[in-house]
């Protein structure tokens, strides 16, 4: 199964051609606007001096880089010379600032110049990396190979230091203290063919928790050999571009052992460290994977990038196995994990996504668990909405000889070489999807891991979660969308008693503003729920209503009568993803059943 | 307040007279056959020798005794020949092998013949506690007192040793290793007027955790003196006999510093650490009170004999507080944790009362939480169990001047000094009581914590819980009984999401053999449970039936749909009291809800 490019495809207009056009008309330049305000775009220009204000930080050369790759994907469609013209500034003074040895690194060339490649935290690498996407992207979108071959420079560069060792510099470590570096090897190899590029790649995945430069520590997945990977740890981000690079290298030379290790630390994840709205990394302390099971919903962290994270891992996971489960956990993200990280005007972001917003919330790790904030100190996530929702449309399809997959679901359009498909559906609204095909012999469809029951118009096989539909043309399939409650294992103590409302991919949740101040006071009536499904034609999403009960506040006796009041109430929810865009209000998504 | 004696108390036909019936007719004789049996009899006439079967165990002494108290308070209506001839015997053994010194006890007599008084915790104290407690019993129901003087000697003897301290024994502990005496002395005091035994109760409560000899332990409540008790700690019935014998103490002194520490620590019990069905101590391991809401179902403990003891404890403090919420937790006691300790055929015992049985248990630390034995080599619970119900009549009036306490409901007549008290009911089957007084002024009935809604014929003021009756001739009053859901405070993990169905006073339990093999997939449905209420009149409680599902088995994967099937089942619910009568079967209290 082989990628598609995200340009051979396009949306219209409905869900996710909407995202697409916020990010254009607001959050690309809302980013970019912050980032000139803190002084990381001017940083480029590498004359700041001791004194000055807005010092950089190690790792604004990425938050500036993976805006670029947002940009980049946003002008293949737009052409946009606003766009345009920051990117090529940009460019100017990387071209301008790279040292003559190919280096770029704002910090290590105003701040610390004698730094380089001394501290393996200081995501020297990882910023190297996001440059390196950004000038992928930017290559692809506009074919202009300037920033590409800059880059390329310094690539050579970094593999001399690094892997051939024949240079004056001697790196303090051998892998990356935060992974991305893999993931951008691997995409510049792709990009231009250059084998060197896919060396140092497999260089830097092969020596990671197996040399004795770096530290042995899970922080960094650096504690084993990537093929002994088994359990998720460490930080979820590190550890989510880590295990896509995995997934690429796998695919790339046929590697059975790595496909092993990401198939079972897939496995783990999913199975056991996953929230259900597709957050990973429950634990703000290290930012990492906690315990299994261990998925406090006022805790949550589940940061932004981590679901991001996710996507790249899922997919590369499904191009290299082949399965829709894969594709599921795209799924999940694209509509909420990642999706909760901006606001519905695009101008504001979650970096920690919690499953609750309660009075007993402990928020002294982070101040914006209950509002979205316009830019983080550490501001990772926003240009990585950017560069996510720009590029939506390379986790919709994918194909393999004359044959495609429906992976993502959408009205939508894909052509190469002679293939057409179209979809024409109001999903996520509604499960109904109208395919016409021409030029393929075979077309793969998704079964989504939260339908039940479906119907096809035309006869199908399955396959791998796919239902398989042979000489197509058109076919109208309905994924009979309805409310569903779901149960966690209940070995997640935070859910006992609870459930979480889907429709379709989306999960749902109640805020305050929409129901009661108290939200442990409200209990979902799920023996006779009538439902009242309403669609916003805005978002192009759901709202649902139910019957439940007001109840009163818990007594303080150790037994009680369970309800002394029980007042029949219709309870409103609305998309996870859609939280606190009104005023701060507490919210549930796991709701007590009555 | 004062207690009435039991004596001025009679059942008439109901729930009670029929338990003590069945005491009388089974289970005295079964416990007194199976003592037989193993020995615990006979050896009482001190004739072991090395070698011989049935080696005397240090604690049999006191299983003997509860049962001579247990057949006293029967004698003492039923006059029975053979339990007077059998208790009889062994007080001619007991005086037979008196010490000349007073001691008795058969384990230092005839096994370890030099140990008297050198471990703590071989219940030496706890013996001679049982065997007061005993001889005063007897005394009272038969107007005999050898045995009575027989026990003061004895006593007069563990005075000289452990408080006068001028004998030549010289103890190597200052207090009992399992509390017990201090109760007996307490109520030897009541029964002679000889205020050695007062000094002597009131010198081993002061003792304890507070002097050099003893170790410093919770186990056995030794960690602190007791005034400083804040928190139940140790082994349960030890503790439970403690708290009794401090709140005699309280009342008996006017010590309201003790009396503090007997509120604190029954408040600690009952706020933190008590089971829906009155079970304390939940741990095997020590027997004892576990953390704080550490209340496991299948692993619950919950000795009879420390539901007894917290009959006792909650008693007294009744006794000393005046208020109706005492009351409370003996009858949660009578009607649930102490009366499953018996079949309803009353040959067979629990020791340990589970809240659960299920295909999941761990039951290597007991063999019988799933069937009721005949016998355990540790049998103090069948004897306390002989004693509790044959004396039943004291737990349900008490006195002050000329008004008259109802604690406790059933058909009953009460007779003292010119006051007569009837009640006419059916209760537990229905919460309807009519009371027929004269010679009362004043009549304070109960109003039941279970109880949020009643009707009197009469008008009443409300005072501690109780409803006061000024001049009352004929009262009916009417607790509205009716199936209610009870829920736990949300720190109980094993109960979340889960219910507990309470009837008037009495606790429910699904038994599979009722319902499905796997109880874990039935739900109730508490939002429309169509109860259906039939009564027993031979147990002389109501059965129940409710609307529920049957559904599947839960997936294995982290988040699935709640129900996959749901399919409407009725739910059959019998008293917790009544479960593991018919076939070993699966079991719960706490039922999940829809």
């Amino acid at each position: 199964m082989q990628k598609v490019d995200y340009r051979n495809v396009i949306f219209k207009d409905g869900f996710w051609k909407r995202k697409e056009t916020l990010n254009h008309d607001v959050t690309l330049g809302a980013v970019y606007d912050r980032f000139k305000e803190t002084g990381r775009i001017d940083a480029f220009s590498c004359k700041w001096k001791p004194g000055d204000p807005n010092k950089p930080h190690f790792f604004w050369d990425s938050d500036v880089a993976k805006w670029i790759e947002g940009a980049s994907y946003d002008i293949s469609r737009t052409h946009d010379p606003d766009l345009m013209e920051k990117a090529e500034w940009l460019i100017d003074r990387i071209e301008e600032n790279q040292g003559d040895d190919g280096y770029f690194n704002i910090y290590y060339t105003v701040v610390e110049k004698n730094g380089r490649f001394t501290l393996r935290s200081n995501h020297e690498l990882y910023c190297a990396g996001h440059l390196m996407e950004a000038a992928v992207a930017y290559y692809e979108a506009t074919g202009r190979d300037r920033f590409l071959k800059i880059m390329e420079k310094y690539a050579s560069y970094i593999k001399s230091v690094f892997m051939d060792g024949d240079g004056n510099v001697k790196p303090a470590f051998q892998t990356s203290g935060h992974e991305e570096i893999e993931l951008a090897l691997y995409k510049l190899y792709k990009a231009t063919g250059n084998r060197d590029w896919l060396e140092l790649f497999r260089f830097f995945v092969d020596k990671r928790g197996n040399n004795p430069l770096d530290p042995v520590e899970e922080y960094t997945q650096s504690n084993l050999p990537v093929r002994k990977i088994r359990r998720a740890v460490g930080h979820s981000v590190r550890a989510g571009y880590l295990y896509a690079a995995m997934a690429d290298y796998a695919r790339e030379f046929g590697d059975s052992e790595m496909a092993e290790a990401c198939r079972l630390v897939f496995n783990d994840i999913t199975s056991k460290r996953i929230y259900v709205t597709g957050g990973i990394g429950s634990e703000a302390h290290g930012e990492r994977f906690g315990e299994d099971y261990a998925l406090g919903n006022l805790s949550a962290y589940a940061e932004t990038c981590a679901s991001i994270a996710m996507m790249l891992f899922a997919q590369r996971m499904n191009l290299l196995e082949r399965n829709a489960r894969y594709a599921d956990i795209v799924e999940l993200e694209m509509y909420n994990g990642m999706l909760s990280g901006v606001s519905l005007d695009g101008d504001s972001f979650f970096y920690q996504n919690v499953l609750e917003i309660g009075d007993s919330q402990n928020i002294s790790y982070s101040h914006t668990v209950k509002r979205r904030a316009k830019l983080f100190e550490c501001s990772c996530c926003p240009p990585n909405i950017n560069r996510t929702l720009a590029s939506m449309e390379q986790y919709f399809y994918s194909k393999e000889g004359n044959a495609v997959y429906i992976n993502q679901f959408g009205n939508s359009e894909y052509c190469e070489n002679g293939i057409r498909v179209v979809q024409e559906t109001r999903y996520p609204m509604d499960g109904k999807i109208r395919i016409k095909i021409s030029g393929a012999d075979l077309i793969y469809v998704r079964i989504p891991g939260w339908c039940s029951e479906f119907k096809a118009s035309q006869g199908y096989a399955k396959c791998n979660g796919y239902a398989v539909f042979a000489n197509p043309k058109d076919i109208i399939i309905d994924f009979c969308m309805k409310p569903v409650f779901v149960k966690a294992d209940k070995r997640i103590k935070d859910t006992l008693g609870k459930v979480a409302v889907k429709y379709g991919p989306i999960v749902y949740c109640a805020e305050s503003c929409d129901n009661i101040k108290d939200l442990n006071r409200i209990r979902l009536n799920i023996t006779n729920p009538e439902w009242e499904i309403t669609c916003d034609e805005v978002h192009c999403v759901c709202m649902l209503e139910m019957n439940g009960f007001e109840v009163d506040s818990p007594s303080l006796d150790l037994y009680s009568e369970l309800y002394s009041k029980m007042i029949n109430k219709r309870i409103r929810l609305i998309p996870y993803h859609m939280f606190a865009n009104r005023d701060v209000s507490n919210m549930k998504v796991w709701i007590e059943k009555a």
